[in-house]
């Protein structure tokens, strides 16, 4: 998907919305879990809400920590809910929250997971390793990497206030992530719980897509996010998860889930 | 396993080496690509060289990523590699290397993933996000997160430089990880091309295990690697992957392996 596509997707449906499939078996509604295996329950709950979201947003993002937890089993459920979407939701941009980071030649074959086993748009990456843990995700068209700048928990700042070349790290991230990809195969990732150093950075960074978790459970606002952060296209990916998925535990969850949906990230 | 048990394995077969499965399907000798599925042929070839060198190692580290990759078959390839290893060979370390880094509720997930659905002794864990991507997996007795705190690969120095409250980030990663654990759940990567930052490193922290990676395929030589980080006990875990794994790509890969294995790490 180019980003044309994607401003395009976002003018069209207006909203920013990502909805985060981060699913708990733990957490899914007991309606769905009669008669269902737990990966039986899990996807039938990804379905329902990707259907009752996808009027309501332009992107979907499984978080791969909550299949993997569940051993090919899981995987297999990943796959099935890539393919939901693909099949279902045309249009829609799907990202893997995978947060991954390991030398060349291990990045070459995360990026072949993503990209080509799986049917991904997009990947979060931790850049803690250097550029080289990117460098194989900008090789295919159309497809992006989504690189963790500024994150939003509360134990981000343990390091990324750190200093390097007179600059905060966070920044030191952009500016060499900047410069070795463009706009049309490099997002990043900055927290919403700091809506300030949101506009900080859109000012040495002004074309590239922010995905900007945080909205919601822990505590950032949309509205602030859209003020500081957008750009004249947009260019943000505002990404809620247990707020809309888990709006309500029992058999009106889908329901629950698009009315949150509506009301999210609207621009 | 505690850390005595582990001192205990190294002290008895004469070595630190840890025997990285990166296990790349294009680069399986064709003799075993005969006659079987990919994922048959990569099973195999880690059931052969894990026979072939675990007399010689005292750990065991698959690279998710190479498994990953072949979607969920790649996932019960990666527990049939645990469960062969422990079947077959008791005593052994075994770490997923995964390089994962998330917020808490997340990190909760991956920790279940490594020590609950699949039966890893430790898991690479990447720093950026800060100290609650690892306290979840400090609750499993007897298991360990290893903190990748100095890599080895090329550009590790476009981020690993910073310098926050006047020292270099990652001995503020260490720093901080030690003040949060013990040597009984918490190890370090330390990249072994840098032999002198393996000193000074030791110096503050004297008593946790170091896993060395970028031996062999990376240029890092173990004897140096020993001399620079080896603490009273040992404290190294060194690992070599494709320097083994590959050393044939012959019908005699398990004994090349092996031949490679006896010559790397001895203590």
């Amino acid at each position: 998907m180019t980003t044309d596509q994607l401003y395009s997707e976002i003018r069209k449906k207006g909203t920013m919305l990502c909805v985060g499939l981060d699913t708990d078996y733990a957490k899914i509604p007991a309606c769905l879990k009669s008669g269902r295996s737990a990966g039986e329950a899990v996807i039938e709950f990804n379905k329902r809400i990707i259907d009752a979201t996808a009027p309501y947003c332009v992107a979907f993002k499984p978080n791969l920590a909550f299949y993997e937890c569940l051993g090919h089993d899981g995987l297999t459920i990943l796959e099935q809910t890539v393919e939901h979407i693909r099949l279902n939701h045309p249009g829609q941009f799907v990202i893997a929250d995978a947060k991954r980071g390991d030398i060349g030649n291990t990045a070459r074959m995360y990026a072949k997971s993503y990209f080509e086993t799986f049917d991904f748009d997009a990947v979060t990456l931790s850049p803690y390793m250097g550029s080289e843990t990117v460098t194989p995700f900008l090789e295919y068209p159309g497809k992006y990497a989504i690189v963790v700048a500024l994150s939003s928990n509360p134990t981000s700042t343990d390091f990324q206030n750190a200093i390097i070349d007179g600059k905060p790290i966070y920044q030191a991230v952009i500016e060499k992530m900047m410069g070795i990809s463009t706009p049309e195969n490099m997002m990043f990732v900055i927290g919403a719980t700091k809506a300030d150093k949101l506009k900080e950075i859109r000012s040495f960074c002004p074309d590239n897509f922010f995905l900007v978790p945080g909205v919601g459970a822990q505590g950032g606002s949309a509205e602030e996010v859209i003020s500081a952060g957008a750009n004249p296209k947009g260019g943000l990916l505002i990404n809620s998860s247990r707020g809309i998925i888990y709006a309500s535990s029992d058999s009106d969850f889908a329901e629950a889930a698009s009315l949150k949906a509506q009301a999210t990230a609207r621009i």
